[in-house]
């Protein structure tokens, strides 16, 4: 797999799978219906861990234009690599949202609420408020990439050699986004990526569903913008502390 | 232990605690009973635990046809085992529902809905529609074994020689059923395994239970094909991307 | 530590926060009042983790006389090692139970029902039926001592040396804990450990707690028994599946 | 980063997120409102992982006075680190407490209860008793010192040399957390952390909040030397077995 095609791959495995833990636990009539904030933050993180499991060899796992701008502004990831990845990020999270829309077609119409509809793709705020929301989506995403910058490898002590653990080196991303969503997920729902939020948002806006509500274009840059300056916080603050 | 058995003794142990915690949550006047989703999808995760564990060194730990179809598609599994490794997936998944019905013998008594009962045993459809089912087992199976394909073994990186995490080891495919249960299951009940499913089901319609309730035949071939057709595009998708 | 002082401390963990997780659910007025089968099953498997990583490296952190006999049987272990072991591990077990009941005076005194009080000690069938409730803690059990026995080193295949895990390598004893609880566990509470039961019962006998119910003898031989034998066929399995 | 500086951090991040879980499970109007001790407690262990992955190799990731004193008089860590650590840990954990009272400012005031909303910022006890309350936070600290000290490394037994394994090396601390908090935070909330309860305490006397409950200033002690007499307790043990 190219790293093109990977994050492709990862974003599609991270949102068909992230969305549809939304879908499972927001919609009518699923097995998962009303099971809780448990349920949808263990389902995120590990649409995260399967993503990563599968693109993290290949591409280094993104799956975010946050992590992507983040790694990028940390000099750890080369700038010009920068558009692809994030293109193939937000190609990867439509056609996961899409499938997620597919797979739940019958679940959609045996809801009525359009926020709720809309809920399976993107985020909303709990409480309208800018800045707040948007310092929400920046806190989350910076503990995200700064975890992630802090992150260490097995060491094998007697030679200073590097243990790669495949596939199970995978977890500890998948916790902290695990932990993110449920102490700081609350408020608006941890985007805390950009192409999670706008991709599925954008499917939402195309595929027809039965009162549909908002596509909540209103809202839609905060988990956009957000993200980004988190993953700049936490890029700054990392070279800062060096 | 012999591979056979290995398959034997690891669908059993699958079965006896993936089947024994619907038990837990369906069945009336159990500790568990209603617990929800998250323990649901808890318990067949650390159900594929502990028969990986136990199988893994001995056969690989299939546990599966899905798996098995789908490695022997990929060329990472000999054609000619194929037949041996699926009866005994189905051998070890009888034997394991039939101690779950053994082990709840009084609290299927104390439970009256025959379409509960039913599921402990084997998968419905929360909404029936035969094509959007079918496509819900196929996605689901294919997550699983694309994952399975892309995992990667920890390494030792000054020689590049191969570490085996022991028992350890098994938790990357646990996290992925567990993610997989979360996300997609809600659906179909997530079968993703023909023996997990049709096995269980002809010990449902063999043992006595009081107001049992149909067998779901006309369903049973889904979560059968399903996976199958599954692992076959997961295999495929794999081959073409390398 | 030897390993007598070990399987003391360590069983004395396992009680204290097993026992402790019953207490914060059972009782009245606790923060965790009522929160459910998944809180009961995580922290009786973290209430393993704890013992088994003070205990391992000093007495392999048996924790459980079906375990000791277990391995025994299996000739994993000096069977004239056993009593001190069994001694150790009641010891443990009804220190920790009387110090989970003195943390708790106050939520005793604010339980009105005798059972739920004796349920913070010991284990008692769902459904109550000699055979049934035996065959419920064998194949507990069974399960247990089956999937230990197949446990796995992780070892570095360049020059097939040993890799101890080190303090994460008591993870997968927790998980199959966990695993046996959420899925076998409903019927008869899961003591699966003769000391986890017999011990903190005697304890229940012998403090002062106020509209005290039954000590429950008549059933207190079936946690006793019940894990013994699972134990023994878990060993002789193995032995005739090598 | 040196070692001042990584406890300021790791603390921050460990009651950005503990505090955090907290308010999206008590506060009004949030997504994970009324979620539940599994989230809470799950929430806490994630904190606790995630300040512990950054700070860990630049200061050994006490985070928590009773832990600096513990490891202190362990013979563990010099005794004349510990003002600057506690330091740290006090300025970490008000900043930390300080951004969740901002993130949440809407609803904090969507939520009328004073007593809940200190509860955001630390610990009070379920039932008021001085000796159990303190007894309660002795034995939580007890437990998490005392299996600290405990914790062994993994190891490459061919050679006997150390294997660091990276981020992944953080999870067993994060797994004691999590089972204290499951087994024995129902009474007092486990504050097992004087930096955790009084500095979040401190500012929720400074921000101005509406209907402001109590401080708490009476209870206020009991969460900073029960912890510290818990560690010293768990420190003396653990040098008497040796």
């Amino acid at each position: 797999m190219t790293p093109f095609i990977a994050e492709i791959v990862g974003t599609f495995l991270l949102i068909l799978m992230g969305c549809g833990v939304n879908a499972n636990v927001s919609l009518q009539k699923t097995y998962a219906n009303n099971s809780g904030w448990i349920v949808i933050t263990t389902g995120w993180a590990f649409a995260v861990y399967t993503g990563v499991v599968v693109a993290g060899p290949h591409s280094g796992a993104h799956l975010n234009p946050a992590v992507t701008i983040g790694l990028a502004l940390a000099g750890e990831f080369s700038i010009y690599d920068v558009p692809n990845y994030i293109i193939a990020q937000f190609i990867g999270a439509m056609l996961g949202a899409l499938l997620v829309w597919i797979l739940n077609i019958k679940h959609f119409s045996a809801t009525e609420d359009g926020n709720t509809k809309r809920g399976v793709f993107c985020t909303a705020p709990a409480i309208p408020n800018t800045v707040l929301n948007l310092l929400s989506e920046m806190v989350g995403t910076f503990v995200l990439i700064f975890a992630v910058l802090y992150f260490t490898d097995a060491v094998h002590t007697s030679d200073n050699s590097i243990i790669g653990l495949g596939s199970l080196g995978s977890l500890p991303v998948a916790i902290i986004v695990w932990g993110i969503g449920l102490s700081l997920g609350g408020t608006t729902g941890y985007a805390i990526n950009p192409a999670r939020d706008l991709g599925p948002r954008i499917i939402h806006a195309l595929v027809p569903i039965k009162n549909k509500g908002s596509n909540g274009w209103g809202y839609s840059w905060i988990p956009v913008i957000g993200p980004i300056l988190g993953a700049a916080i936490a890029a700054g603050l990392a070279h800062f502390l060096q």
